[in-house]
């Protein structure tokens, strides 16, 4: 085995990454809905996809649920979920309340002006901690969709101190080995600002509230022209990564499949993890996808994706390390890029295949996901649900 | 009556500005919709509000159709919308056709790869330009989202061969004074290319389709750090600005209220119009409201937007045009600068209010819905239609 | 006096603003440089047209020094500051360092990988403190111009911890009533990354440099789309808003005159900063300007910004705090915005001319600066010694 | 020879790329220029060095000019010209006009509103002609910096009318096989608006000015978000592609080295011209490079981006074009754009070293221009004269 061989095969060794579960469901634009027959309709569905997934691939061991759509009981949906961990070889991952849906979301939830909706919010919190403590999951990932579309609307420095107050009360319930990651996001659903819009913010928030919140990095949810790496960077710096939501986007969406418009920045945000392991930093990231796919077939694209990001974390593994601290502190410039991006351009699909094999996994997941007519399969099973759905918002 | 006055009254003298049924109708972001309970629920309720803004503003006398929404059965629905323009002293004004909600649209519509599902996009622009006549309405207005959201997945190329046979066989629907306007989009809801993307996109493709097409500028739908007055002056100058879909944005949304994030920029667009008549230059712009309010009230959203858009414009027709041409050609660039601003910074509102009350209507409209009780009313009469139609899209 | 004269005198009394030395002497873009010819070419010049621009004014009375240009002798330059002072009735104010001009920083100062590169850095920032002490200067303000321009040619995170190092060091430095104002950029002079590129890293790199150091908001250093006054909102909120650099851009410049683009924006900066205080929150801000004038008339500029500066803070002061906050807490929100924009669109400009004459200062400034032959007689005694520093870069 | 070699043979074959001259002498940032020891300090040296980058390459065998930098006694400069070109084995290419850089120019060139002004800048353009005539250069290259700072300073619409007559001038002086390229940039020098600010700009100027007009395309003068290769579609489809200006950017400066921030967009750019030729299209395109290399070696940093471009170039060759548009027409998307960028992620590296080869070069370019001892021996030659060009700007 050789050097490169090595470096691929011990990246790809500790590489998981948790898949979302309403990345197998039906999702739309704000114009519209296009349906896919094959969706997942229920839990059962998307633990059945989820484990397809990870029985293709064998490193998407964990599935993300979604407080309101998965567990419509709470903690009285657990024991069904245990059933179906057990079912399709996939555990449960990452605990996400729900805090845009309910019409009293309307003005915000944590940041509400009214109290009584910021305890509704709170107790969901809570409730999801709850839920994690049940089912044994670390992670609480928080994405709060509050803002404000107008100047002048609403406070944002009062609202900074409700969504204090409701965080630091999230953090008082969680068990010690537990973590809550805060997300942030610059736009969307809210149009002028959104409480919690970039690093800084999430990461005074997480600090305020304790020493188990960290921050969740969306690599969609920054302004364009953001050098989203050194944000990566700078939170190993602060020993404050908690993960990743993994997508792409050329202007304002953040729903595309990883690393489909600009794969340069995966491979380098990927380095940067790569080089402070190097120089002995310690890091407990979440690798997560949160991707909703509305034109590309819901399997082929989660299969894609966990695929790409294999391959472009095998890709930033392969940069000498030692050598490139060396020329970069000589300033050699042209010399450390290089190398730099020799190690992007390598082609390490076969080394990646190869990889799977010594697995017992399929070479290619996405020919092996198409060869077991998985997709026909369900497509045929869950029509008729899906098409009752409808399409339309209008 | 001084300068000043006589300047604001000439120019709202002549300013109108057609609302979009679809203003008054709930709708929401992908990531769900708060339900208004006086929303309308149907064109009738619509053309009653709309007829109400009218009746409130003095300069709303048309209201923006959409086929599908509004019309559903296409030139069946001709006779309805005539007596509900009677009724509530409002007329039909542009024309919008629907290609994007369709399932067989998931692709595209005119530029989707199969044939058929071009030509059935194309009857649907050909009815749409039968429906304007029969309505007597001058101008049909496409929005197309037709795209793509990753790159390779779709031929640029050939999608603008098809496109450009669609609209030429829609042009030659048109009667001799009927206007096919054509809008620009840079993303969303494709978000790796759109097809018409830019201003230059559209230009070039109205060309093609023919003498009678123009294009239709939507202050929201730009790259940010555009200029978009820069534009409008090059589609003046071109002689192809056909109209505007008037609504404002921070980030990458285009639906908040006019002015609300960036006031300068209308009245420097407004300025351009301005100018250019000064110069001696004619034009003919439909000018529109596409907004869909999710937080604010309807009613008091569209109101507040015909008076901001009469606000900027009576600003910028403050403006000393003979002046300012002279401090620009001579490069007194602070002097112009000052002179240009001072007509922005000047509070127009009482001579607005004066115009108003010379036309009999209410000096301040915003207080006039209030006094009247209208949304109160309507809230009670359509609550229970609207609670069904729920809220998520889940 | 009425209310809104008594907000607007309260706010005026006591907003004082500081100038650049910088913004008067002959600069460009990387293009070339368009020489004036009163355009101040020593520090006794600069002192001089500060000096005019406070007395036309009222409320500069101070300016910021760039080390390197007006203080060649370091500490050495003293004494001839302090002669500047008495003369032109003007004092010193932030001292401002310089690390990007010496060829030694091609590849960062604070930041570079040479440690004798980092030492010289280091000492420069240390002088800077000695030479605020000697001036009585309370503020040092750090513009960290390094950065990289391409992928892997430097490691982000190791020249983290050498500006760790070093601006602990020169926070060591500090007089107990001196602070440390650390700036951030997102680009430019260095392209891919720059090591403070945002509030959230100049934000975590004060803190841990010490209880002195804090943020200093350029108002022109944000990608497109941010919401500045968020920022600040937060900064307010963690105690940590050290002052303001004003101007503005419209793409990604920074050096144009404050509120030339978007004058709202600027109004939305000084609200949030008003609510602060309204709500009982103490804050110690520098409002600063930070411009140089490529096309304008240097003085007339500075003129011009210091008078929008006021109408703008003017504009702000006159919203209704606690009204506002009733509304903003009951989500009415359109009257919200609209008593927060009728502040904004209110026409203060004569409340801002008769605080001038109540204390003896020319109404209109800009009108006084012409009428005072100031610029023809700079003109005349400067042209000769302009025209030999040539305009060209090539 | 299998079916990868012979695309990438075949398309290597036909693909040249010119330098810019002044890519080989020191420039900088507006905050000062970094000397480099063995910049180019005249056309003598610039010849010399574009005709070793030529050497080790053996794809660059044209130099663009300036008019000002490197012909400064205008046709009288050309015989010297002659014999560099013969001396270095490198030809004149593309004739670059200089406006930007007299004092006149301060509010424009061809759009200045002092006709005597325009009349100096028109006459460079036909000057510039001639001396394209006399060399047998093809292109004469417009880049426009004209603009303004300011809204309301300078009127966009008579500005569009001045430069509409001066490119009529200019292009009634082009012999028959020559053409005018006409290239756009959104902002800087000018950071209002410049007046050919996009595409659609550039273009509809174009066709005004002639049919031997066309469109240049600078890789980094677009808004962040933009679509490039949709651009770049559109004007084969318009048959106005004359040519591309290639550089990187990650923010908003354009003189980073070509695919050095986002390989897959050249890779996507360099997609559509081979599929336009597949499909039978005609195009003749002038790729140049416009670059300006701050900190990396400038010798290095040309050959480096000769060889990304051919490498991307490559790349793109091997997309099967008949295969992916049967794919995209059927809306197999997953599949189509695996097909897509599995050519992106091919290493051709090996082949690109074998065509080299091939053609008797050196494989590594890069690595034969360090054993040859040029930028050393240039180094030692050029040192004194470059450090008294001074690198400071203030």
């Amino acid at each position: 085995m050789n050097d490169a061989q090595q470096k691929v095969f011990a990246a790809l060794d500790h590489f998981r990454i948790e898949l979302p579960s309403w990345g197998f469901a039906n999702t739309g634009t704000r114009f519209g809905k296009f349906i896919q027959p094959g969706a997942a309709t229920n839990i059962a569905e998307k633990f059945a996809d989820a484990g397809m997934v990870n029985k293709l691939t064998g490193v998407a061991p964990t599935v993300a649920l979604h407080v309101l759509w998965d567990l419509p009981k709470g903690e009285g949906s657990v024991n069904e979920i245990r059933q179906l961990e057990q079912q399709h070889g996939i555990r449960s991952g990452s605990i996400n309340p729900n805090l845009f849906q309910d019409q009293v979301y309307k003005f915000g939830s944590l940041c509400n002006p009214d109290p009584s909706v910021r305890k509704q919010a709170t107790d969901h919190m809570i409730e999801s901690v709850q839920i994690a403590k049940a089912l044994g999951s670390r992670d609480i990932s928080l994405w709060l969709s509050d803002g404000a579309n107008y100047p002048g609307t609403q406070s944002i420095q009062r609202r900074i101190g409700w969504l204090t107050e409701a965080l630091a009360a999230t953090h008082a319930e969680l068990a010690t080995d537990q973590r809550l990651l805060v997300e942030y996001k610059p736009f969307e659903p809210a149009f002028y600002f959104t409480d919690l819009a970039d690093w800084g913010m999430a990461y005074t928030m997480a600090k305020q509230a304790g020493p188990q919140a960290v921050v969740l990095v969306d690599t969609g949810h920054h302004a364009l022209g953001t050098n989203i790496e050194q944000i990566v960077a700078w939170l190993l710096h602060l020993g404050a990564l908690g993960g990743f939501h993994f997508n792409d986007r050329k202007f304002a969406d953040d729903d595309l499949t990883l690393g489909s418009i600009d794969p340069y920045q995966v491979f380098r945000i990927f380095h940067e993890i790569h080089a402070h392991t190097a120089s002995g930093g310690r890091s407990d990231i979440a690798y997560m996808i949160d991707q909703s796919h509305n034109l590309k077939g819901k399997m082929e694209a989660m299969v894609q994706t966990v695929a790409t990001a294999q391959e472009l974390y095998a890709r930033a593994a392969l940069v000498d390390q030692a050598k490139l601290s060396e020329l970069q502190d000589a300033c050699a410039l042209v010399e450390a890029e290089e190398l730099f991006r020799n190690a992007f351009f390598t082609d390490v699909r076969p080394l990646v295949q190869a990889w799977r094999s010594s697995k017992g996994l399929p070479a290619d997941p996405l020919v092996a996901l198409k060869e077991s007519g998985y997709v026909d399969t369900i497509s045929r099973e869950r029509a008729a649900k899906n098409a009752s759905s409808g399409g339309s918002y209008a």
